[in-house]
Parts: structure tokens; C-alpha cells; sequence
């Protein structure tokens, strides 16, 4: 069963406690409704797929949520022209970081706002270089068995263990963890909406 | 007073939480021995400067810590040519923060790691660039009131509410949080020195 609090003005239609923990950090303050219908993708383009993939978990979210700012986000990771989701097992997980390491790779977020009270969509991708150190069977599997690749996109979480072996990236790090906060934040700013000024805050400067 | 728990091998020569976070967080086991002497700069250049004081720390720790490996680190932040540390008070952050928006700086973390055992220094600074997005004066005092600023170099917080107004950034991220674990586990691996392996394990491989 979905509830949906009515407190706040936004809300995070994904269901992963690390874009959570980013509005957060940033400041927001929101509701979360998960994305639960099965998404369709019509792009062999990672960039256009990922913004499909977002749109259509904001729109689900906003039929539910209507009159209310809805942020729908999907990453993935793209070597050599393959698009990595999550991984299926172990040897998946391995595969995967057999194919990253020692070379760079394109971590894609894209990211779908529906301003239901301006009748309008804001749908972007942003694009991440990730550069992974050189790295040898012992150090996959060791950090396969931290059980950190499971969940996540490219089988690896920069955010985490993962950290020790990735010497540089080229964009938005938070892109990386899942949510690119910065540019989700400007690309608002720059349709009128502040999310970091909340709907009452909001109200009562206007009243002003 | 100063106590030192002598559990592990490895001792971070900082009191600061964020590296010791991060060294938490690639799985490394240590203890911390805070430097408090004073240090000198006798290099202008940021780079120089910053490896020296890393190294100052790291070898005061090292007298009390005799036999164990010893991380010190330093960070500053450098644009158009200055060099900012932390701000003084509400007013130097403003004053850090008007400098910073809208353009690209350069962080800069001085590490040394004394290798007792080997009888051997590693010395090195990491410099990572970070663009800022253009701030307005309200968005400037606004995150000056969060009270972030206040213990840091340049006068924000990447991995705090300042994410929102960094777009992207070009080298490690951790560097910029206060310590480059990519660079620092790369670089001592190629000693023949495994932070993520402890001591008792090591011991242990060597018998077999």
C-alpha cells in the first residue's frame, strides 16, 4: 500500500534512500511516493532512454500525487556501448566490474519534474565520466563480497567502498550517487520554483 | 590529553570528521591522533604548502606513534591565486563565498603517510577543480546562515547543501571532502603497503 503525506509541496517519486539522502543533504523537504508500474523503454540511446524511463515514473507518481511537484530519476551506467543496469547475481556483479576497471565510463542520470501547477515538464539527462583504477580479480571479488554492488547500477556505489578505486570523474559527482541535485536545483530555479524554499515560506513572502 | 589506542596499525594524524569518514568508509581500520602543534609554511605555492604541512602533522603524530603508519593531510583552497583556509568569522565566509560563485577553483589536499617500518615518507598533493554556479547575494547568506562554512576551507561543504551549487567538478571528489582515498590506497598499494588489509590478516598470509 502507497500513503502519500500531504505535507510538503514535492515529492520524490523513487523509492532509492540515496536520492533521498541528496534532497535531504541539499535541504528539501518532501514526500516520497516509489514509482511501482513497469517502465518501457523505446531508445537504444542511453541518454534518451533515461529520460523515458524517468518521465514515465513522474507521470505514474503525479496521477497519484496531483497539484504537487513530482521528481522522477533513472541511472544507469554506459562502457563501451553497453548499458549496465543492476546487477542480476554475483557473477554478474563481477562481470561488470571486469568491464570497468582500469578504464573510464559514463554514468547517466536522467531526471523527469512535473510542475502539475504550471501544466509543465522539465526532463533532462545529465552525463558523468567516471574514471576506475586498474583492478585486480582479488580486489573485485573482495569488494563483490562487501555485498555493496547489488543494488546499484554498474554493480558499484561511489559513494561507498568503491571510493578506493575511483581516482577521478569529470561532472557532477551526485549524478554518480543517483540524483544530480545541482542541475535538478538550477533547472527549477530557472522555471520560478525554489526548492529550497518551502510552500509556506513561499506564501507568506508573496503576502508580503 | 592525547591517548592512543594501539590496536591498530594504521593512525590518522587529523581531528577532522570528514576524513575520517572517508577512511571509514573504503574499509580502512586505524585510530586517530590528532596533530596540535603549530605548523609553517616556508612555500607560497598552494601545492607546496599543502605538502608540507601534511607532512609537519604526520611526523609530530609519528614521535608518539613510533612503529605504525601515520596519515597527516591538509586542504586549502586556491582561486585566482589566493589561498583560502577557513573563514574567520560570518563575514569572511561571505566574503570567500562572493569570490568562489560563478567560476571554476581548485582544491588542494596535502597528504604524507610515514611508513615507520619502512623507514619511508610518502608525500603528495591532489588538486581538484570545482565549478561553482553564479549565487545571488540571498543564496550566499542563506547558506552562510545554515552555519556550514564555518570549520572549512573556502568556506563550504561540498557533501553538505553547498551540492547544490556545485555543477560538476574534474579530478577525485574526496579530495574535496578532505582526503583523495583513491589516490592515497593507489599510492601506498604500489609501497607494497594494503590499507584494506589489516595487520593481523597480513600476518597471517605471510605464515601460509
Amino acid at each position: 500500500m502507497r500513503t502519500v503525506d500531504n505535507r510538503n509541496r514535492i515529492v520524490l517519486g523513487s523509492g532509492s534512500p540515496r536520492r533521498k539522502e541528496l534532497l535531504e543533504q541539499i535541504g528539501v523537504e518532501f514526500d516520497i511516493c516509489r514509482a511501482e508500474g513497469e517502465e518501457t523503454i523505446t531508445s537504444e540511446d542511453p541518454v534518451e532512454a533515461v529520460k523515458e524511463l524517468a518521465l514515465q515514473k513522474a507521470q505514474e507518481v503525479s496521477g497519484i500525487c496531483s497539484g504537487r511537484i513530482v521528481i522522477g530519476a533513472d541511472t544507469v551506467v554506459a562502457s563501451d556501448g553497453r548499458i549496465l543496469g543492476k546487477p542480476k547475481d554475483r557473477e554478474d556483479a563481477l562481470r561488470m566490474l571486469r568491464m570497468l576497471q582500469g578504464k573510464t565510463h559514463q554514468v547517466i542520470t536522467g531526471v523527469a519534474v512535473i510542475l502539475e501547477d504550471k501544466k509543465k515538464t522539465v526532463n533532462f539527462a545529465e552525463v558523468t565520466k567516471v574514471y576506475v583504477c586498474p583492478m585486480t580479480e582479488e580486489q573485485i571479488e573482495r569488494y563483490v563480497d562487501t555485498g555493496e554492488p547489488m543494488d546499484k547500477a554498474g554493480a558499484y556505489g561511489i559513494q561507498g567502498r568503491f571510493a578506493a578505486y575511483v581516482s577521478g570523474i569529470e561532472g557532477d559527482y551526485n549524478n554518480v550517487v543517483g540524483l544530480p541535485v545541482a542541475r535538478l536545483y538550477q533547472e527549477l530555479l530557472a522555471e520560478g520554483t525554489d526548492l529550497l524554499c518551502p510552500a509556506d515560506r513561499r506564501e507568506r513572502s508573496k503576502e508580503q
